[in-house]
């Protein structure tokens, strides 16, 4: 038994861990038990006795008592008659039997399913500039969220504080339910809505709610990747469509030779071209899904910030029990630190969403949702919209003004319908790709169509995207006029340096 | 073209529509709208012009425009020069190719993963006494948070009301870092550290990123529900894992034939039995794994509220770099209405787990996340845990004396260690889950145990688990002795039932 390597065990440690401001007795115990697992302190060494360590350690006896009583406690250290005698956790741990056969040692790497997806790009804290689907965020009533917040926080009662209703707080869902019936004419009750924490989780709900593994979803080509994403991770087996000016195009053949049990879709305003799925092809659509047993995801997830006049209402309220699941968020209209989103599904699934949903997800947040049920029922949400739209219309104005100027003949606005983006054609013979990492080092954070687009797309014989989503929400419109002289002296120069390249 | 038909229909909605307090152009335009849907106003009608209708339904003639305006910008009205003409909606939808089998059309009704998930009961308002699971809400220093929050609100910035960084706040991650490093043995820096918003999210993600779907994953049986929820949805396949008075008890036989891709365990407080997985048990684990390339997940929900000692140090601590994907949670020791917990991963893929987080994950609530932050580095978690655990170990040791005193000879408490519920055992010849069906109608919400085990437990020669799980956080010593008496009541009349009926 050796006091020395004891010590040196507890001193080296006490070095270590003098920001730590553990207690003696901690240490002791920490010191000794890093030691045993090391090897420092072998098997069927007897520790010193308690009164002689804490002589020798100039500490408390009771310490050396509390720190031995843990280490016997968990098995490091078993207590005899003779004294205290460190265990063999080495050979415990090491006694894989002979006959086992370890397995190909794995790499140390997350899941193929995961490590297939297509990454999200990292945000680059010098890039933000027209970044795509984030909200004005200076614009946002900080204030009175922080008001509506307070309050509803001093409502909260102790029993609140628990697992609450896992479909959402009752009376967020009533706000929300009475909302899109007026707004967006979907036909639904409060018992229809189930509150997520934002579209992303609603999606992934969905992929497994709605579809098994290897059954066939639809998407849009070019699509908003997050579904894509989503959609994957549940093992689903996915089908691009084209999109055309009037949304996505299902052609006879996707619907005889890969029919599907999801169609995804971003009606309101395509994710990312812009467009707007025409009424013929909406009734058509519920037509057919339902001929097949299909369900339809509609995300709207900016149709509130329309700038031509109202929008087009949404798919699940053009008939009575459509399959439609009808995806909301706040990202857009309030901001996305909220997480705070929902999904409106079909009257008859009601019961067995109820069920499945206890199941899989954990609710609480109730401060937080009555705030929300609390602005929307007031009135302030409405009011909030209204100044948005205001702003974002004149937004989107500046920046078609500044392309106009700046980039003629290089660069075409191809849809501008509302929302907080518009998409925009490269017309000049550049890569919208490599302009995205040019224009990357002067603080533009370009979106590259081709981006959205699931590979092969070229193969299948429409002609591939090449241009950008750019988000002007927060883009005043003299910062708009400065981004786009910018973004022209970046493609210019591309130009130029191809032509060189060819000479 | 028929007024009548049109004012009907505009009378109508309007008296249905009273109480949504609609402006009358949106009311005539919904009631158009809803009337060309359902084929009221059929198609090739010519609408009424809109100075004639404005004066019919006196009602001003803008107000008209508007809604031809938008019936015509969506599709179910042309304008003509003679006049607004409907659309032929009806038959645009129906066009079903011939060609096209329709396919038998599905039931309606949620994925097959999903509805042979084991659900999870709806929790009934009139029995919450002994739920397990849900800390001593009313000891909670709310003010204490409220003010915390309130700070941490005004701290606020607008830019932080964007999406924020998906692996959480750093500000947090740091804290909880620190704070398991010292408290649980934890070896981890603060980009290992993940913000989820709950176990369950946790579990979700490890079950996606941590293994694909068909591979193997060890559960406890019994063991916690949440779990296997999660794993089946990610289309893994389950080894139940008998337990012993030393936790999950793996035989070779386990990892000679079925070795795991993950093994999930409650090795700190199996849940439900309470035992504590031993050291012997935690360093073999470790090597195994090793050998096998495969991940442990370590739940370690509530070994901060041990009442007698220290609760053993991590797995994940034991060596460095261990294998170990470690679970934590706030809903127990804080409150689950708050959605905060976090999962630390091995070092070596902090990078693939930024990057797969990110894409999957969306992360705000930046006021939360700081007020927590500021709450463990304050020291108020640690004062309020202390708290908790002075309390727990009273209502615990209350609990205990009660089952004595009640039920002596019919119950057996089999495991107290610590937490917020001890495991008991029925000693007499009644079912558990009879047994609690009963007891709800007073008020009791007993867990039984056997409703933890997966089926087919009794058939691999186990004996199977006939008893309960009580959660006694919220329970007074004093209300404990009235529930067991109540018990001890239901359960004797069971008994007697039984005996009548054999006589």
């Amino acid at each position: 038994m050796d006091y020395a390597l004891m010590m040196s065990a507890y001193e080296s440690r006490a070095r270590a861990s003098a920001s730590r401001r553990l207690t003696q007795q901690d240490l002791l115990y920490e010191s000794l038990r890093r030691a045993i697992l090391d090897g420092d302190i072998g098997c069927g060494t007897r520790l010193a006795s308690s009164r002689t360590l804490a002589e020798e350690l100039d500490i408390a006896r009771n310490s050396v008592l509390y720190a031995y009583e843990r280490l016997v406690e968990e098995g490091f250290v078993t207590a005899t008659r003779h004294g205290s005698i460190v265990n063999d956790v080495k050979a415990t741990a090491a006694r894989p039997s002979a006959q086992v056969e370890p397995r190909e040692s794995a790499p140390r790497s997350l899941s193929r399913r995961v490590r297939e997806l297509p990454p999200r790009r990292a945000p680059g804290s010098e890039a933000v500039a027209l970044r795509p689907g984030v909200p004005a965020l200076d614009a946002f009533p900080l204030a009175q969220w922080r008001t509506a917040l307070e309050r509803a926080m001093r409502e909260v009662e102790a029993s609140e504080l628990g697992y609450g209703d896992s479909a959402g707080l009752p009376a967020l869902r009533q706000a929300i339910a009475q909302y899109v019936r007026v707004s967006r004419g979907v036909r639904c009750q409060p018992d229809q809505v189930f509150i997520t924490d934002g579209t992303q989780t609603s999606l992934d709900l969905c992929a497994h709610f709605f579809a098994d593994e290897g059954e066939r979803v639809w998407i849009e080509n070019p699509g908003y990747l997050g579904a894509r994403v989503a959609m994957l991770t549940a093992g689903l087996s996915l089908v691009p469509i084209p999109v055309d000016a009037a949304g996505m195009a299902a052609r006879e053949e996707h619907w005889r030779d890969t029919p599907p049990r999801l169609v995804y879709l971003t009606p309101s305003h395509q994710y990312p071209l812009g467009c707007v799925l025409s009424l013929e092809r909406r009734l058509a659509l519920i037509e057919r899904a339902r001929a097949c047993g299909a369900w339809i995801i509609e995300d709207d997830y900016d149709s509130e910030l329309r700038h031509d006049g109202p929008p087009l209402p949404s798919i699940q309220g053009l008939a009575d029990d459509t399959p439609v699941i009808y995806l909301g968020t706040f990202s857009k209209t309030l901001f996305p630190a909220l997480r705070i989103g929902f999904m409106i599904v079909p009257r008859q699934i009601v019961t067995q969403m109820e069920t499945a949903h206890r199941t899989l997800v954990r609710q609480g947040r109730v401060a937080e949702q009555r705030a929300l049920a609390d602005f929307i029922e007031s009135g302030r949400y409405a009011r909030h919209l209204r100044r948005m739209r205001k702003l974002y219309l004149a937004r989107r104005d500046g920046l078609v003004a500044a392309i106009e100027k700046h980039l003629a003949g290089l660069m075409t606005v191809s849809a501008d319908a509302g929302g907080m983006h518009l998409s925009v054609r490269l017309d000049a013979p550049v890569d919208d790709v490599a302009v995205s990492e040019a224009a990357r080092a002067h603080g533009l954070a370009l979106s590259p169509l081709s981006a959205y687009c699931l590979r092969g797309l070229a193969e299948s014989g429409t002609a591939p995207y090449n241009g950008f989503l750019l988000g002007y929400a927060e883009a005043t419109p003299e910062a708009s006029d400065a981004l786009m002289q910018t973004l022209a002296e970046v493609v210019k120069a591309m130009i130029e340096a191809t032509v060189e390249c060819e000479v």
